[in-house]
């Protein structure tokens, strides 16, 4: 089959013809993609950024954002049949260790990270695992979805930690409406009453988080705390939602929360430096959050469905691998990039 | 081997010789019965009360509170090894619904139950899988916690749930002191700073429980619901954990809720009457308690593994089966019927 | 002032003159009445049903759902000013007592209820005290929304605690779209993503049901279980909301859950009859629901000055209290008549 | 009557005549002391660290840890009789606001703070409001639990936070078993069934802790980190609680953490300085304490009449209260000391 794969650090990925993975454990699941997410990550791991954090193995085959179809299932998978559109979670756990039975999966210490660790989704087929895959409703094409799969299960899991604590009435901004945010501010309308802030250093940002139902919008051009406090009543909101994590947006939105509220880090980068006085004389917490569990993208899933979360794309042959890099790369991919093979 | 068989309801099970399990499947675990309990269900199973709801095919073997060590492994297998010992959660669930997913795997619409729908523990040997088995701690016998894994785990559940709610100063009330609620007990001394209020018509009973750390006890001899109350000020208490359920304790625990208390439903065999009115005006909840959860199960063996959980049992070995089980039915057994292969 | 006072039980209430009610403790606040609602209870008062419960002594004033404006305050009050449009919590509360200081203030000990056990709002002035009175934004009218006080603050507090444990895909159904039901929908809209399913028995009562915007209404025409279990993929709802609470409803309503979903009680009439062994081996739960919290009645006014919480109103002068109770006895008011003085 | 009060930072306060306190609003509750906590918070609001702080105007008494008994109440406090023992609550709070009616009430917006920004408690009388009081059981002596009405429930509220999360199995590190940390183990051996592994440079601390309960105590020598690290598998704790918040002591702590850990900030003076891809990738928390709550302080009076939480105390009458002060700055107070009018 063809697959996109990297063979060395700091140099360009290359098409080429590899054997098609095939079903080895019980559990394994080989997907036929249907659309591969084109992720900024893809670019720091070229860049070499990744090398020991992943420890994978050149040549590789990149895409963690995947969707497509069963193609085949090991004898022990009872959840999905050949056929089935899919949506992969980035992580094939084990379904055995403390986290996997908490509902915690992504804090498996046994799981495998196709496109990161392994092989990936640039390709015709990509294999993982039954605890991997969510079945997706027939309206719903893989193609259209696959970036959710990451990036926005992402965004989906910090929205609905802080959804759990907001009332009608309460604050919550969002910081950074690009590809994490707006996916944060469409989530947020779905599971919260509460009052939507965006801030972003984009003029067409804040207009996509108007038209996505953000309440208010305001511009990161420093005067981003006051106009806050200002919505806010001078109390700050009880949620701040951090999906930039550096330059400054971390000191900004700590002084946007209100006494006993809590930061959401998403985005990162920077270094989140506080007074240990000052968290304790406000009682603020600071909440981390890494990618959605399987029942986070499950959920994710019927959003998507029911039209209430949506993704921009732009849909690339798997072929024009190098168009969809280089065009995310200088920023001229309008949503996301999407490769199709 | 050799295993104890039902093969007519209401005839007498027998000692047989049939083939040992193996792993057929890739989750598969064998494991070297160290200890099964002989439970109040067993009699039931026995009487044909159970025919239509498990739906087993007779022959087959009895035994739903097991414990060993691992005999062997399926190919997908890597949790325990050969030669661990460990306890069986009385379901084999599959891992991948969304039961499974949450924490919440009794819910699991796929799983088995050994003893009950199929071959269980009277018997040297037993088949179930990856998902069921909890490694134990070196310092706990496979026997002396056997009986735990089903009737303990139940206490352990409803005990975890009660406990989360209450606080410093509150009061609980154990309707029960006998298999499950001086496991409930324990579990409650072991999760909770409340008061322990325990009621029992037996004074031996209650005489357990003051030792096991119940605060008061109040003998169920007709005055149960006023001593309750002036032991709670006239108030009620925040929660009542029934482990009877039948007989007129249903409408004791009601009586001796507080308003906004919760009443843990475990016992059963009765009916839960209350006019709705009661329910509204008073702010009442009423909470079904099904056996815990795998990690339910993990925790208790925590708790045991500290010497914080302690359980009465007599062993009897596998070829006794018939006296342990008159025993039981005639009331002769002191703390739990363990069956030793 | 002119007062609506019930003299004698199962008469007439009459309109009399009565010396106005003046501040009398630190934190008395005297409400100016914009609106009062007339309320189903106030007609089982006038026939004697709440003689007992209440304990009030004749003649006294009628009317628990009050808004308006303030008139008078005591020397301790420190949250309204004179002119500051309110709502009123239907309990005047101590503060002081565990209940009110856990923000559980409809359990306070120590409280008063205008209208049912004190003089009420079908008059030109009414006095609670400064723990009762929320501040209306100002594009709200007090007449608008006295009714959401107590029948509207009912239902936001069920809907409140059952989106608590409500994930998108879930399915929750309400049993009755009429005075609490319709504020039901509105608040479970603006407070979950799960799907809303309401079953009545009334066509209009189901048309108004989907034009707030519950995703499947299903007529009680005697095949209401069977049509909820089909929506669910036969596995039954995660929650479910009675607002009826009698003849038959709560039967259909527990035939309606899912394993492990909640059944929340509101409606009352009937007794709530279940099987123990139904309760635990579906680890179902009955939750009670009292009228809500005062911060309930606050956020319930930040969904009605969003537009998000609507009520159709009738609004009657005071001096034809006559008219407006037995437009409400014979069925004959559209939405909830309103008195104002 | 007597009064120990500070006319000028930097200076010695002086005991002086003043005029005694009186009832002034109808929710005043004046105090006879007992006893008034000697705190390190009161040397620094001598040397004038507090000044900009408290805003508090001079000459002003101090003494912020209090308890005593009612010596007069105001017209409409009902919760506490003349003669009552009572712990105050540090702050003295409105009870109207929405954080005081939610049972979050150290966010009042309109709180006083005897000793503080008030007069406090190195006097004979002291007023606070009714809001402030908590009844004691009458086996406890004002002078005996003083030290808890502001140390102490700091440490029970961050050990009642994070018991939340613990389960049997868990590990809970306690940075710090001096004033604050002493306390906190005791809370949280009443709290959880966790292990409690407890840090500190002292070995007379140490010996303390173990003594109080706690599994296992490790010297903060250079060596914590790995030691905690050997104590919980590799994996680190679930939830750090740190009482000291400076000095390495943050590094350590986060560095001690179990991926999805919380690490609880009570002491403070240090910076929190985390890398944000260190709090993403591992999805841990940092979570703010401030004081407890009245209902916490209420809790812990539970615990301490049940003697599940003593402390040790030095008693000095209120004329040494130069001694006192002398004897903490220079490290001579066994246990908390306290002054006696």
């Amino acid at each position: 089959m063809k697959a996109v794969r990297l063979g060395k650090y700091d140099t360009s990925p290359e098409l080429v013809d590899v054997p098609a993975p095939v079903v080895e454990s019980p559990l394994d699941v080989v997907v036929r993609i249907g659309g591969a997410g084109v992720c900024r990550t893809d670019l720091h791991i070229i860049e070499g950024q990744w090398e020991e954090k992943s420890g994978v193995e050149l040549p590789y085959t990149l895409g963690h954002e995947n969707a497509g179809w069963v193609e085949s299932v090991g004898s022990a998978v009872s959840n999905v049949a050949v056929g089935d559109p899919v949506i992969l979670h980035p992580l094939a756990t084990c379904g055995l260790c403390r986290a996997c039975r908490d509902g915690d999966d992504v804090h498996c210490p046994n799981s495998t990270f196709p496109g990161i660790n392994t092989d990936g989704g640039y390709a015709e087929l990509l294999r993982t695992n039954a605890r991997a895959v969510v079945k997706l409703d027939p309206s719903l094409r893989p193609a259209a979805v696959a970036a959710l799969a990451d990036a926005g299960l992402t965004a989906y899991h910090a929205a609905r930690k802080a959804a759990r604590v907001l009332k009608p009435g309460d604050h919550v901004v969002l910081i950074g409406a690009g590809g994490l945010g707006h996916i944060g501010i469409q989530a947020m309308k779905a599971l919260s009453p509460a009052r939507l802030i965006v801030v972003d250093r984009s003029k067409a940002a804040l207009g996509l988080a108007k038209e996505l139902g953000a309440e208010y919008v305001v511009p990161a051009d420093g005067g981003q705390v006051g106009a806050v406090l200002d919505l806010t009543g001078g109390e700050g909101a009880e949620a701040v939602i951090d999906f930039v994590g550096e330059g400054g947006a971390v000191e900004d939105g700590v002084a946007m929360l209100r006494r006993a509220g809590s930061y959401y880090v998403v985005g990162y980068g920077g270094n989140l430096v506080v007074p240990t006085i000052d968290i304790i004389s406000t009682e603020i917490n600071f909440i981390g959050n890494l990618v959605g569990s399987y029942n986070d993208l499950a959920e994710l899933m019927v959003l998507a469905a029911q039209g209430r979360v949506t993704l921009h794309t732009t849909t690339y042959p798997l072929t024009d691998f190098n168009q969809a890099l280089d065009d995310l790369d200088h920023g001229n991919v309008r949503g996301r990039a999407i490769l199709v093979p």
